[in-house]
């Protein structure tokens, strides 16, 4: 293990961490709001830490190896929130250390769980810095399972890497940096985009800066206490439904897309199930309120449409409280929780390939007991899937669902209600945001016990990093020689 | 499809049911109660059906083939369930014909949840034909796990087989006929032993009967309201808790045990799990509940082993109702729902040997990563496990929670508690008996929906076969040419 490149890498992204402060420090100077000084002060502790590390380390090798690769990943993740925590606590917007780590790590995550109570009452730099996590986050996811987490062989993006149409001359670079650079233009693109649009919907501009933030990362931080409800136009709410489903569109199908080739888009096979994923569930929930408690139509398809696109797409944005539905809804909602967006957008969860590719596998195991001589090859964008790799989705799977239930149990300790701590579990795991419960969209994570906050920061983490890269490091094989 | 074959097995074995019922008969003629006629009504309509299907089918070929398998073992069992529903209806211990199905299905898949809630009324003829419904139903089991499913390569017996040490002299017998017939032996010989042991601690001989049965079987009807903790006998309660780890046992292991082997036993994987989870929960259990609700250590201990067996073992029999423990405890107890007995044993769910392999297979995942170069070949019992057999496991294991999942949406039409729903719908499919909330230990089925009643008993036989013979039988691959 060669400690002194993990800390050089960490020094250097640190630095990094300390500079985006900075933006939120303008904006802090531009509204003249009491929080510049907090943040100046994280500010400066970031930047200096991060320079004396990467000072220290000069002498460090250059290649980073595989062990340190899994290290400095987590590690990052680890010191970006606890020092992105730090304006929150400098400024007094969250007092607590634990609740603006909780808060950081959910940013950062993308996941938008939050313990706040009264957010219009913050400063606008520390509103910006929020938001800002969770758009850093969700770059670095991009990075992260386009460039980093396939080397360690994690992640749907190697998949989909190895699967990307051969022949096509348009097909994204093989160059990991310039498809990763095309990727953030779109990232960038969007988000432009999105803010202009809901900037014409009569949003404040600040606002819709930090709502296309947090839709574009597939977050869910709203700059306001009731989230999207506190904009009850349809157009704002159908605005922020497309770019939930475009951040939980690959990336690299929506960059064809923007250049005018919808054919890899149409073609494509998982963005064909989110499609149906997407509209079968919300013809379920409209139909279900249509019957169990009916109220306008265009209205109740739009809340249908909304939570379905928010909670697949594990952004978490909410307008209504899907509590109040009938259990049976509530339910399927709880389904939805176990999908997530597409493998190369900023969605986390189980993602949809790897939904498909379980649901697909089980259907072929039924066929290959009718013919159990066949050779019946798993087929995924009209390529055959290695067996290893479907292992992998399958082990994936079942330590997803193994950690959501033994870490239901655990977390009971701290909330003894089932459905609360199956909701938070799911929801933290998943990068998602309100859970059932006491953690339902009506509801803020302060409550929860301080140890309790912690756990679910871990979750975060475990989900956000596709399990395998925390729990590889957890494991006794990775520190044996 | 060759329908005539399928139709002659099929009433063959209705003319085996029909003389089965004809025990219940004798029961009936000895203690001279009013449920005679009604037992030996349902009994002639068996004989009679069944020996006019086996005579109008005697020109069918000699031959099973792969599809007409499946057929007839979905078949036989439903038929079994319609049939077997007779005696309740016709004696009027059940009159509704929803309820006694359900009974009958819930008796033959060893499930053991009712629809009874004055269970002491019943004429022992009924009572008599109830156990017995689980006893037929356990001894299908091993002969259709042994014997039958593993030629559709299904089951957990099949990787057994294929895994039995090889060298030894003393291996069972390669001849599946002979290898059925030792474990028949088994599970005579135990369910001998039990009915003396218990007739010994004074339990009446007529219930020592009935719950040898219900044990051996992993079923979990009793002839009392109250199951087993009508008998507060610490003696009776450690019996019972010994022959349903028993019945959860691999009964080739406990034949080489009766015969003084026990090395194939001690040196055996998943019996050696078996003993690590059921010691690990009781543990977790006995310690929370000392903690959070103390009693006496012996009754404590007591209690926490033998609901933990009891669930494990998918048997389903009840002592103090776990649903007035701490929630967290409950949840724990739930967790064990999942597990099941090992294969080879009455016991269902998803069975210790493929959990051990899924938790195996989860780490071999992460040292995969760590050393992606390296060959690391997943063995159970010493042996590789081939991948096709992997991929067995884990779709067996992502079917099962979906399955689980999807239903416990569904069964909330009917039981909207989402407790209730997932404790009644893993139940189910785990062939275990009591649920959570309303259908907790200290409750019975009564009071669901007729429709979910249906609901339950499809579950019960999906999972009393593995899934795959079902969900075959329902796929269009299964149907086309």
């Amino acid at each position: 293990m060669n400690i002194k490149i993990i800390l050089r890498v960490a020094g250097l992204l640190m630095l990094v961490e300390g500079v985006a402060m900075l933006l939120a420090l303008v904006i802090s100077l531009i509204y003249g709001e009491p929080d510049t000084f907090g943040i100046a002060l994280a500010s400066v502790i970031s930047i200096g830490f991060g320079t004396l590390l990467f000072l220290l380390t000069r002498k460090a090798p250059h290649d980073i190896g595989k062990r340190e690769g899994f290290i400095i990943v987590a590690l990052v993740w680890i010191l970006f929130s606890l020092l992105g925590a730090l304006p929150y606590v400098f400024t007094g917007a969250i007092p607590s250390y634990t609740d603006a780590f909780f808060e950081t790590m959910s940013g950062f995550t993308t996941t938008g769980a939050s313990v706040l109570n009264n957010i219009e009452k913050l400063p606008h730099g520390i509103l910006f810095w929020r938001a800002l996590t969770h758009w850093l986050g969700g770059m670095g996811i991009i990075v992260l399972s386009l460039a980093i987490l396939p080397v360690f062989g994690i992640g749907g993006m190697q998949l989909y890497i190895a699967e990307v149409p051969g022949p096509t001359p348009d097909k994204i670079s093989p160059r990991i940096r310039q498809t990763a650079a095309s990727m953030w233009i779109i990232y960038v693109i969007l988000t432009l985009l999105e803010t202009i649009l809901l900037w014409i919907g009569k949003m404040p501009l600040f606002d819709a800066v930090c709502h296309a933030f947090a839709t574009m990362a597939t977050g869910g931080f709203s700059t306001k206490q009731a989230s999207i409800a506190f904009w009850p136009s349809p157009y704002i709410q159908y605005v922020i439904i497309l770019f939930m489903f475009l951040a939980g569109t690959n990336f690299t199908l929506t960059y064809f897309a923007l250049r005018g080739k919808l054919k890899p888009l149409i073609k494509d096979e998982e963005f064909r199930y989110y499609g149906i994923f997407t509209l079968g569930f919300t013809i379920i929930i409209f139909t279900g309120l249509m019957l169990m408690a009916p109220a306008g139509v265009e209205e109740t398809f739009r809340n249908s449409l909304f939570w379905v696109v928010s909670i697949m797409t594990t952004t978490g944005f909410a307008t209504v409280d899907y509590m109040l539905w009938p259990p049976a809804l509530v339910v399927v909602i709880f389904a939805v929780f176990f999908f997530g967006g597409s493998a190369g957008s900023t969605g986390g969860g189980l993602k949809i390939m790897r939904v498909v590719m379980l649901l697909k596998n089980g259907y072929y195991e039924l066929k290959r007991m009718v013919h159990p001589n066949a050779i019946i090859p798993l087929k995924f964008n009209k390529h055959v899937v290695d067996s290893k790799i479907m292992n992998n989705v399958l082990a994936f799977a079942v330590l997803y669902i193994m950690i959501f239930g033994v870490s239901s149990v655990i977390f009971m300790i701290f909330e003894p209600d089932m459905a609360t701590s199956m909701g938070a579990v799911a929801s933290a795991l998943g990068n998602i945001g309100p859970g059932l419960g006491s953690v339902g969209p009506a509801f803020s994570y302060s409550h929860i016990h301080p140890l309790g906050k912690w756990f679910l920061s871990f979750l975060m983490l475990l989900g956000r990093l596709e399990l395998f890269t925390i729990l590889v490091i957890l494991s006794p094989t990775f520190w044996k020689k």
